[in-house]
């Protein structure tokens, strides 16, 4: 048995970076009061969501992940609670610019670093502007509660995302996330569309899987958008146990024994009959695998 | 626009092939009178799910797709009618048997021909036992009302033969089905995680997603099932728009127009953001992509 509390925060973020830390410290600290192991943060909490535009000042935001007084700040909190912390930061590389998650486990310690994979580039989500696309791939990041698959927002679009982290032996599927209004689609409202898929991955893996997403209106330079919060867990067969609202600052819990879905995805019998034989259009992006005839 | 209506068909299914066929028949006729131009049977009607229990004496219910009464009896209602059937039937090719599903365009003509290619194996669902794993692969098949992307029951748990399909240019996924409960886990009732990774499928892809399930309860040589129904429509957001109940015979049409559902999924992104330079893992089985260095 290995009973594991996952836990998401939501929460609004202004330009002042010691609010948004002070309010996501608070808000960890009452995951962890309601019992949570692992919590959750919204993606690039730091800021508002700088990408509604694309402006080359909002560069000089982004730090070297080994100089970050973020990162500093939830490591102290990490051992302090005794809890496991996936941050989300936009971390400068160098030349490079990513869009990261660095995991603190329940001792404080960084012990893994993920790059968003998945790119999104559309009004208001104007992401390929600041970050190149990650490049450390999908892999799991042992923790003392469980091996995390940590991915970023857009990459819970993908189910080639999600798969790839549980045939490498994730145990739960974690997505910061910040979306809401479309500025270029104004009719369009995603967020059952973004649950759904998100519960999919977890049926078709079988395992849990937590979003945490922003809430509040910002405007950006004229750009204004509106985060639709709706944070949720899911449990390893794709069903709601907790979700967020649509504008309140919140905390939810969601705890699974990751043996239990471990035995009902061996049991169950997908992974043991997957066909990568046929899998060949996958590793291509216009779907005509290499070893087509035709 | 491309405005199509797809129909899913359920029934229940008894020894009497020729009243099975009939019972389709008349659930086919119903469903083009409700205006469908895709109706998709339960995965192979024609007799109870003989799967339940291993017998020789079975394989013997294939038949060759050249000579297949049941498929000439449906190529002549989907002329007469002018609707797409995909047909389920027990395939045998030479010394091969086969899961498979002929697609029967609105002319009557033979335009395609899938192989299921994820077999199961558990108590109940002894398909292994009469299956060779399907050599096909995940190919649309172009009809006179759209790109089908056809695959079969138990293929319908994993992500890569839905995201295969698409791929290679489906307008929408259909999934003939047998599933009910387990004779090896009594307590189990899969319907809600079946029809959320189905769902998924739909939301992640931005495809319309058809499932045609049967009804009713068999004992085969002692082993009791009971099939759960519940065939449905998912929109290409993923949103239930039809479904049918657990235990009577039903007719279900959603309709859809392929062209806004094309335009939203190019819209939206996925495709162009796709990674296949990090989807190593997926072309294996454990997950250890070869190019991997740890």
């Amino acid at each position: 048995m290995r009973q594991t509390a996952l836990a998401a925060i939501q929460f609004s973020c202004s330009w002042d970076r010691e609010e948004n830390v002070a309010t996501a410290d608070r808000l960890v600290r009452q995951a962890a009061r309601a019992g949570a192991n692992v919590v959750l943060t919204p993606e690039l909490f730091e800021t508002p969501y700088f990408c509604a535009v694309q402006n080359r000042a909002f560069m000089d935001l982004a730090r070297p992940i080994g100089q970050h007084p973020t990162i500093e700040h939830f490591a102290r909190l990490a051992a302090e609670l005794g809890v496991v912390i996936p941050v989300s930061v936009f971390e400068r590389a160098g030349t490079a610019l990513f869009n990261s998650v660095v995991v603190l486990d329940a001792d404080g310690k960084a012990v893994g670093h993920y790059r968003k994979s998945h790119i999104p580039q559309a009004p208001g989500y104007e992401e390929k502007y600041y970050f190149s696309p990650g490049d450390t791939g999908f892999k799991p990041i042992d923790t003392a509660y469980g091996r995390l698959g940590i991915a970023v927002c857009w990459d819970q679009w993908f189910p080639e995302a999600a798969r790839s982290l549980v045939l490498r032996g994730a145990d739960f599927l974690l997505y910061p996330t910040a979306i809401g209004s479309e500025p270029g689609q104004p009719h369009v409202d995603s967020m059952e569309h973004w649950r759904i898929v998100m519960r999919g991955h977890a049926g078709a893996n079988m395992v849990p899987v937590v979003a945490a997403n922003r809430i509040g209106a910002e405007t950006t330079e004229g750009v204004k958008m509106t985060f639709y919060g709706s944070s949720f867990i899911a449990d390893h067969l794709g069903a709601l146990v907790a979700g967020a609202d649509r504008s309140t600052e919140q905390v939810i819990v969601g705890s699974f024994d990751l043996d239990v879905c471990r035995e009902y995805r061996e049991g169950w019998g997908c992974f043991r009959d997957r066909r990568p034989d046929l899998y060949g259009a996958l590793a291509t992006l216009d779907g005509r695998s290499r070893s087509d005839a035709a």
